[in-house]
């Protein structure tokens, strides 16, 4: 199977993946997100494919047809493959990317536009191949890519995303990289090692650690400086009173490999 | 003409350009936007050249004895071409440019220094040759930055932006471009034709969508990520309520040509 | 003396460093910062050595038994050094960086880890070796750094921050440079040379006028774009009353070197 992909998620219980042929984009020249949205819902097989492994989950966006369109049919796929047993009071698939108790993690492996742009920006981690490129070309259509310009406003420099969402043009893997849209661009070949390396390395860890982590983080980021460490503060308190905290720590000072409960 | 220049406004009705000959910096350097700007009005002709083409408006800075120093003179000329007759409460020209209900974009081939460099980081786009350079030289005469620092820290990242402040010391295009300040960086002979590449396709597009979009994407950015996502899923349906949001989805599904009435 | 490193801080009337050896880390694998860190006070010699020389004081992390680590003895030590004779009410040694009158550079060479790595995100200015590295590890003992994150997400892009702190693995000098970690990284041999450079140039510089245009930096950087140019306007008044303001616009006229009364 060649690697191609688009995200990962680390379940609570299982694993998945969302990959895609490289023969298609990550989705169509469409924004998703409003109200409004282009995309309709349709009967037939479900647009994404999850399996499950070693703590791993992989979601693959399947939709070759519709060129891994984010049409509803395939957000409500989507939303469903990285909820699994998680519980989320949060329906959209991009806030609760950010919401969600696991890292996450893109692996892109050709052109992600618009919302599929939005969801690489939305991601936690994000792994493309050298030959991927990004683009937010809704102008094309007269359809300014606003919801997807709040993810990609946030991950790349203003300058950078202006000209992305006042040209359509596409930027290169190592465009992303260099801009903060990417964590790390490697040879198509591979793709799937290195994104896998990170999967491996994020599942060895503990998830209740990795859980309390990602939900302060993401909460400090939009405080001022005293109230983010204020929160943070109270964070590691709350961590070392983890049964994982305090078996880290244990392990470390007995020089054991820690066990986790998670 | 020797393609050098300043900033590109696409203008409602016209074009414009603001450049300069590579003979001199972009401006001297001194600060501005304080109520006590250093800069002085005084009569003789316009500091500025405007002239208007393709949907494209060039306003080159011209007052090589001064070094195009962003005077008051300076700053009521560029100001005065790049409103045109568009309307704005904003009588400040570094709030005006992300304000403007059009893309503006940034051309630089020289050293751009103090309120010149805040101008670069202001525009919405910025191209400039690789010989350009970038610097916040104010701390040498004792008047810090402190103006162009609200456009310098918004645009690089913080150690950046302290470095250039805090040493008066230049830095490279190449830098600007790792650190976000440019859009791209590209060979002096190739300066004009990049740049217009990127206003041509500006130009192409629907300026109505355009505005909508440059509007939303400001105000999101300033928002927490619901209230951002809460407010462009609206931008989402008032652009598919715009003529041209609904010609460019129709010239889509038709497969011709969108023809825009902006 | 081989250079190493890791703090330097000009202070208000002498100088100081924090360095260390090439042999240990900037600090272990742990996290500092919350209420319940785990450095514990001991007694003993000061674990960091602080000298002064034309204007610049020179702090040396110097605790190689305990590879540098942020120990509550050295935080304290640390904190004592570079407030010096200035004054402060912030007590916590992260804040009280960038609430410093005096531009503080942090000099690395070698792995600087947790609050190590949070102290080089937290200086105005910092550079490193290019053997040097950046890791975020607690995640290894089931201590996610979190009070680190708050300094980390605020230097480098969410996608970075979130690969270092969910995998604990380390980032090269190169990378950090790229995210904006660094302000430059030089080869080891020439990394003192480059430091003290910029330490000087820093130095020659009126001490009021950098005092005045740091605070005022950090504060805009967190308001909207008119708070923004509303604040720094004024600082740019204040500035111009101050008499090293006065003097350096002066000499500019006169066309002398300047004289500061800092």
């Amino acid at each position: 199977m060649a690697a191609a992909a688009g995200l990962r998620a680390l379940g609570a219980k299982g694993s998945g993946w969302l990959r895609r042929g490289p023969w298609a984009p990550l989705t169509t020249g469409f924004c998703s997100g409003g109200p409004a949205g282009i995309g309709r819902p349709e009967p037939g097989p479900r647009p994404t494919i999850a399996r499950q492994r070693d703590g791993i989950r992989s979601i693959v966006l399947s939709d070759p047809k519709r060129r891994n369109a984010l049409s509803l049919a395939m957000l409500k796929s989507l939303q469903s493959d990285i909820l699994h047993e998680a519980e989320s009071q949060d329906l959209k698939v991009m806030m609760l990317i950010q919401n969600h108790p696991v890292p996450i993690i893109a692996m892109v492996n050709g052109l992600a536009t618009a919302a599929g742009c939005q969801l690489v920006a939305s991601c936690d981690i994000a792994v493309a191949s050298d030959k991927s490129s990004f683009a937010m070309p809704g102008v094309n259509i007269g359809v300014f890519c606003s919801t997807p310009a709040v993810a990609l406003g946030r991950a790349v420099p203003r300058k950078v995303a202006l000209e992305m969402l006042f040209t359509g043009e596409p930027i290169s893997a190592q465009e992303a990289l260099l801009h903060g849209l990417l964590s790390r661009v490697v040879p198509e070949e591979r793709l799937e090692e290195e994104t896998m390396r990170i999967a491996r390395k994020v599942a060895s860890l503990s998830r209740s650690v990795l859980s309390l982590g990602k939900a302060a983080f993401y909460r400090q980021l939009a405080q001022d400086l005293r109230t983010a460490y204020h929160l943070t503060s109270q964070t590691m308190v709350d961590n070392l009173g983890l049964p994982d905290g305090q078996e880290g720590v244990k392990a470390f000072l007995q020089k054991r490999k820690p066990v986790w409960s998670h």
